[in-house]
């Protein structure tokens, strides 16, 4: 049962993730929910993070504060990725400024039994009851997005107890026992199909599945022991009509591996210049990013260029949501967010207007252009 | 003055490093002095890591200390690449654990002023008198590798005041005022220039210089902000006919940039498998790599396959020195460093027989096998 239509004309993001033209270049923030935002922090005042997540009010009402503040053209559920295992694994919890912290960490055949399948609407209520406030009261040409935590990023949690700088539990159960490996990823992903299709149903329009550290893999590693899991998320979801991002930090060499795991819209980091992205996506596949964060601390005009950068470097070519190449740092300073938002919007469909009707058009400008 | 003769047909490293066939696979380890080794940990329970760096005789056996236990077939001065600036600049120390900090970061131009020229013999003398020492002791065919910290990794630190997951004041640096980072990554490849150049004077036999942050930057970025300081730093070498090596970690889509720099082996972290390196690379530059220093985690027979997947992945072409994709984390066995010497120096020419005489017909071959 589906609470919205998939599409809507009027919605800019999700016509920019269809390749289709829309009405003003799409832009929204990785992270922007949270600790760069003083309404966010005022509200941690009063309640934890795990209050804040567990509570639809609470949660819808972080997800809706950049809406409002920023003007972006789309809102990410605030939550976390590893909220639908918390609800499955015991001794899961959320250290704020570091991240996940798993008690036991999953290191054996046996620890798999602790990973049942998720019954979203019994697991993870307060996931969908905060989807359906925040519809409710988004304006209609504002997307929201689900999302889920990919698996090899969810894995690495589980398994290393917490995050890691080199993974080294991690490969030593990917390469050293690959059957219980591929069983473990292949209950991660049943949890994130369950939990993104669960989503869909109560009102997002998208989902964006985060395999934020799958960067540390080559790309015959990520072949082997990863794409069959996350093609089984994004291939499960392919019914529903939604736009399916897939992004990870660092992944500039697994772009095309992304795309072939049945991405519609892949995230890019700062790393790859999105032209030599679309190069190994090809022409079907839609771009979202891909500022530096790093770049919101510069002086306002230094800014400016750097977003105009990214826009030069896709050229106008239609599929283009903007985005960070990574999330907001929590030092960033709000006016920034808002000048990108409104330099984007004012300035990101000039280069595009002869390009609109095809990819081939447009790349064939994009290649006699400089580099920014 | 040079110590030592630059070459000797019996040091297989630096064979490897000008692709002429060794007698046996080169293998050394990024980090093999230090904390994985517990002669360095009962040491160190004497002096302080600043202790031991700056004592001649205590550098040289803790550089020596893997060569003794592990059989590897280069040396690598134990240093830190601060150690030159910290000689220049007042308040940088190195924090065990974490890194070098220092107390006033760089942030203006007439913070320029506090970097001079180095003068090595007055303001590092510990370091060549290591070296010399080092040379000495080291058996002949082991070869003694000289280091410096690369322009922007350096500079970063200076910039930041210590280590930095999003480099967002170096980057306000860098985009904001162009002619002070120029005038900043000019002054640091100055002290690199004449470290290492010192280094080989006292009788290192090869270079590496080593910017490990770097991979944070675009190709596009790292062209125009850093590749002329570190030209400049490999270029100044080029008369000495010592081997320059080039590494960052994550840098595998600047592999062609670092060796447009200069570079005559560019290390390879283990995200790029060696046979897309050396397409990148191309036939006249050499590569170092690459396992994942993860996979020293593994049960020893999970590890050889490891190996073996490295040198399948190099397929014999000559110009390969094994080493790691980064440097030995701390917790590692070093039993396992052991067998992966001893793997190395049984099997790694056994793919390269047929293949040694030139690099067009190792490439054709390679292109014929499974990737590993």
């Amino acid at each position: 049962m589906r609470a919205v239509p998939a599409a809507s004309p009027a919605v800019p993001f999700l016509r920019a993730c269809r390749r289709e033209r829309p009405s003003r270049l799409p832009v929204w923030f990785m992270r922007q929910a949270g600790r760069s935002l003083p309404e966010y922090r005022a509200l941690r005042e009063r309640y934890s993070f795990a209050e804040v997540v567990a509570d639809p009010e609470l949660a819808a009402e972080v997800t809706l504060q950049p809406v409002r503040r920023l003007g972006v053209d789309a809102a990410i559920l605030f939550s976390d990725i590893v909220t639908p295992v918390q609800a499955l694994v015991d001794g899961i919890r959320i250290q704020p400024d570091h991240g996940p912290v798993v008690a036991s960490p999953f290191r054996t055949k046996a620890d798999l039994a602790r990973l049942r399948p998720l019954e979203p609407e019994l697991d993870v209520p307060f996931v969908l009851d905060a989807i359906r406030l925040v519809r409710r009261r988004l304006p209609a040409e504002v997307a929201l997005i689900g999302f889920a935590g990919g698996p090899f990023t969810v894995a690495s949690y589980l398994v290393e107890g917490g995050k890691s700088s080199d993974h080294r539990h991690t490969k030593a159960l990917m390469y050293g026992e690959p059957d219980v490996w591929e069983d473990l990823l292949d209950r991660l992903a049943g949890v994130a199909l369950a939990s993104l299709r669960a989503q869909v149903d109560a009102g997002a329009q998208a989902v964006q599945l985060f395999d934020s550290w799958v960067g540390t893999l080559s790309e015959p590693d990520y072949r082997r022991y990863v794409l069959p899991a996350t093609a089984r998320v994004l291939e499960g979801l392919a019914g529903l009509d939604v736009p399916r991002i897939h992004f990870g930090v660092g992944a500039g060499h697994l772009l095309s591996a992304m795309a072939d795991a049945g991405a519609d819209v892949v995230g890019v980091d700062w790393r790859t210049p999105l032209d030599q992205a679309r190069q190994r996506l090809g022409p079907d596949v839609s771009v979202q990013g891909n500022l530096d964060p790093a770049a919101l601390f510069c002086a306002p005009e230094v800014l400016d260029a750097r977003v105009r950068a990214v826009l030069a470097a896709n050229a106008g070519r239609p599929g283009h949501v903007f985005n960070l190449g990574w999330g907001v740092l929590p030092a960033t300073d709000p006016h920034a967010l808002l000048r990108v938002v409104e330099l984007v919007h004012a300035e990101g469909m000039e280069q595009g207007h002869v390009h609109a009707e095809g990819v081939e058009q447009g790349h064939g400008h994009a290649e006699g252009r400089e580099r920014p």
